[in-house]
């Protein structure tokens, strides 16, 4: 294969793929459009860019360097997204610490990214405190301090953010480099083993903003983004820079709003008092935002919200839906940057029912551009289309993580054979959309059947009585492993739901054919609370610790 | 400046940004979605992937290998668009060709491009009829004939291509190559000179393509193009791809029309039928639209338009927008892909009246996405965004041409200390838009004072008898250079209308402070037409050879 290519003699300049260009554009559309944090700041993009220059000056005059490493800890925050621009911009990497996190996988994480300076919110102090001298690399602390009081710490801080900044020079002249720069670090503790590095460069941040946008932006559907949304992230910056999605709303310009710590009453009030149109969450918090007090006196129209993290269950998503929210489902992982699908309808079926459009926005969704996905069975090959012969998903994109951090052995099982191997199991219909019916791990094996442990939980979902609910395989010496519900109820049902009322439940599926008799589960528990992971998902390795003996 | 690069191992995919990867999404998400030539063709982007892989299929079996050279002579049509893909997918590269060169300028020009076959229309047999001894690396010619009919022609010719797609499989393995293959090379006349050629490699069409979309899909102005829209080119296929246009509406699985050779009722008839809402086209292409005898029967509404190629004049923007016309300016050159900009409205200016909005929809526009632009003076600093400063007009962008094909002298012209040089002369105002007031050949030089010959065309195309205008400086023993008037008038008004009805308009606006009195041509010339580049364009350098004694 000799292509012809392009050599440009020395006087042309080359241009790479660099973090900085996105901030370019929105300075010269919309330099006086907002952005807020909550109920205490509001300035605009050329603050924003002002500031980004004075936080680079101030790292450079601590001693950060290109290729040095800044971890921030805080909720979201105005601060953290001008260190999503600030860090990168100058060469050094930003790590977005999980401050969910336990001490061990916090120390661990610090310690392996090997931080140099930590940006941190006086909320975890005491955390830092408590495993100061533990951590190896980091030479700096610098204190965001919202309320400004004086703290009392035994941590040496180094300087406070805002004195920081306002000691700096609003100019900074960023430099090209070599678009394959390490940008980003962060660390996925996933569901087995301890907490793996995952990381991206700069060129991979600008292409997925390019593709995430061609399909909120280019592709007319249900919910079309754009610089007139005011956008509010409401899946944490640390997870995955926040899908990714303020890189691309700073890049067009939009009204922004950062929340801080996630609580409910402060969420709504945002929404209405900023007129957010368009969030994205994870169904644990949409479940806590729809039903919290604040809720009876909120008007959810007019908010396009894209769902991921888990599984979206059709009864979440039309609860959501009849408040009026947009919802629809967004399909990526820690290792991906991390937008693979997103569950856009195609226009034929903006015709159809509530009830069939909800299929389609629960369904994990269509690739988005430059995502190539596809589904292998046993040997390897490429499943047909058909809605239904289910196999493991790999996919390439230009953005998915080269491996994890320095861990060589796990990079290569995640890349086997030239695809990224995302762990799940799904399935492709005629029209290309993808579902995943389960997790590789989490697959149910009974008999020679697979059971989903995803159409399960989904299908449960859709109990009135069921707050939450995760199913999981359990030993069983006739089929080798059998399903078994385990179920939170809604306080109001406790105690007067039995085990009994599910089984007649099922029965409705499997008399209309959308539940096999195979996969009713033989027993189901009660409980008060499922365990989760540190990413706010359900946590079936705890999950089967405690309920498999 | 030491960051840190992601060297991935060797298990782990290198995506590279190919021409091929714009063509996956639509297949996906719009399969059915409709391709439409002029009244004869209708069929889906199902068929054009399959066309495309025929195409390629055919294209080896006769020989042609990675980096050798397609060139195509067409009108716009579905097969233009297979050749936009198969050509470089496969590694080759696609030349082209502008059938209204000269019969000299297509022999230097396919000589020069090193052509190894050519696709031509069936129009074009008696020019390439007429200069194929000429004609040295073409191998293989394949004719493209409409009307299917036989024609009679002294050409060898090798295949016809419907036939040849008809013998080929409806399947082929696209290869990953070097993102920065060439894929597409095209000469440009220019104002000077013979042909110089400009090239463009899969990275820069891809990257192109996604900035463009950001500017028209994602930032929130006065015309947002998405998959919705129905597209028609009026802007040539062999100049500069369209505008890169047909890559992005198909990346977008819009529905497409090609209407063939430019016929002014056939346009408005595929207008109408089809529905078309999104178009580029020149200014005299507009002129001759709203003006021809269809124009009359015409709805001209829902119809979204970028003006690019020669200036927008505000009579002309008036008129159209008066008949129902979206439109609006874009900025670019066929040594720049060739977007750079385009006059987006601000939010804030949809509340302005028409005529304040005329002002900014005829400005040059706003750099799109990428596109660093910087407006220096004599010294070779920035001006400033004054509104008024005027200077050349240089660029940076990741899809600018590297050079002039095989011309080192001019490609290091070009790229004078690494800014790509326009050849412009122009201001920013205090709202970023660039407005250009002359080409820089063109800028004519009084006394001490730069006289916008730009600016005096514009208020001239205000004026009811005029049909086209130009000015050109000539030589003034006093002053150096004096601006000279020339006037195309039309019918209605020839014989009535005087230089004395000109200066009476002129000094209307110096009247208001729009114009120097010294501005004033002191002569003023009528014509019955002025002469054209073979790009349409208005030539000054024969004017001056016609008006310069």
């Amino acid at each position: 294969m000799k292509t012809r290519i392009i050599e440009p003699d020395h006087f042309v300049h080359r241009y790479p793929l660099l973090i900085k260009h996105l901030l370019e554009t929105p300075i010269i559309y919309a330099p006086y459009q907002q952005i807020i944090y909550r109920d205490s700041i509001c300035y605009t993009y050329s603050d924003l860019a002002g500031r980004v220059a004075q936080l680079a000056n101030a790292l450079e005059s601590m001693g950060v360097t290109a290729g040095q490493t800044v971890g921030v800890m805080d909720w979201d925050s105005h601060r953290y997204l001008e260190c999503f621009f600030a860090v990168p911009m100058m060469g050094a990497v930003l790590h977005t610490i999980n401050v969910h996190f336990s001490k061990d996988q916090l120390v661990y994480t610090i310690n392996h990214a090997q931080d140099d300076v930590l940006i941190a919110n006086a909320d975890f102090l005491p955390l830092l405190e408590a495993v100061r001298d533990k951590i190896n690399t980091v030479k700096k602390i610098i204190l965001i301090n919202d309320s400004r009081e004086h703290l009392s710490t035994l941590l040496k801080l180094d300087a406070e953010y805002e004195t920081l900044l306002a000691d700096n020079p609003e100019a900074y002249t960023f430099p090209d480099f070599d678009e394959n720069s390490l940008a980003t670090v962060f660390y996925t503790a996933g569901t087995t083993g301890g907490p793996k590095g995952v990381f991206y460069s700069h060129r991979q941040i600008v292409l997925h903003t390019f593709c995430v946008m061609a399909a909120l932006s280019g592709f007319s559907s249900q919910a079309n983004i754009s610089s007139a949304d005011v956008y509010m992230p409401i899946t944490p910056m640390f997870h995955v820079h926040a899908w990714g999605m303020p890189y691309l709303m700073t890049h067009l310009g939009a009204r922004q709003v950062y929340p801080g710590r996630y609580e409910p009453d402060m969420l709504l009030h945002l929404k209405t008092k900023e007129k957010v149109t368009f969030s994205h969450c994870a169904p644990d918090i949409l479940h806590m935002l729809i039903n919290c007090e604040a809720a009876k006196k909120t008007d959810f129209s007019d908010w396009k919200m894209i769902i991921g993290g888990s599984v979206l269950s059709k009864g979440l998503c039309r609860s959501a839906m009849q408040l009026g929210v947009n919802l629809f489902t967004g399909y990526g992982m820690s290792e991906t940057c991390p937008v693979l699908c997103i569950s856009n309808l195609k226009p034929h079926m903006s015709d159809w029912s509530q009830s069939e459009q909800i299929d389609m926005r629960c369904r994990t969704g269509l690739p988005i551009s430059h995502v190539q996905l596809k589904v292998l069975n046993e040997h390897g090959r490429s499943v047909a289309w058909d809605g239904k012969t289910t196999g493991e998903i790999v996919v390439r994109a230009p953005w998915l993580t080269s491996g994890y951090f320095n861990d060589f052995e796990k990079s290569s099982e995640l890349w086997e054979k030239g695809w990224l191997h995302t762990g799940d199991i799904g399935f492709i219909d005629e029209d290309g959309y993808l579902q995943i019916t389960d997790r590789l791990k989490d697959a149910i094996k009974s008999g020679s059947e697979w059971i989903s442990s995803v159409q399960l939980e989904n299908i449960v979902s859709e109990h009135p009585s069921v707050s939450q609910a995760a199913v999981i395989g359990v030993p069983d010496d006739k089929w080798g492993q059998r399903p078994l519900l385990i179920v939170v109820l809604k306080p109001e049902f406790r105690d007067k739901t039995s085990e009994q009322d599910f089984k007649d439940f099922f029965l409705e599926y499997i008399q209309n054919g959308k539940l096999s008799k195979f996969a009713v589960p033989d027993k189901i528990v009660f409980t008060e609370s499922l365990a989760k992971t540190s990413e706010g998902k359900v946590n079936k390795r705890a999950l089967r610790r405690q309920y498999i003996c």
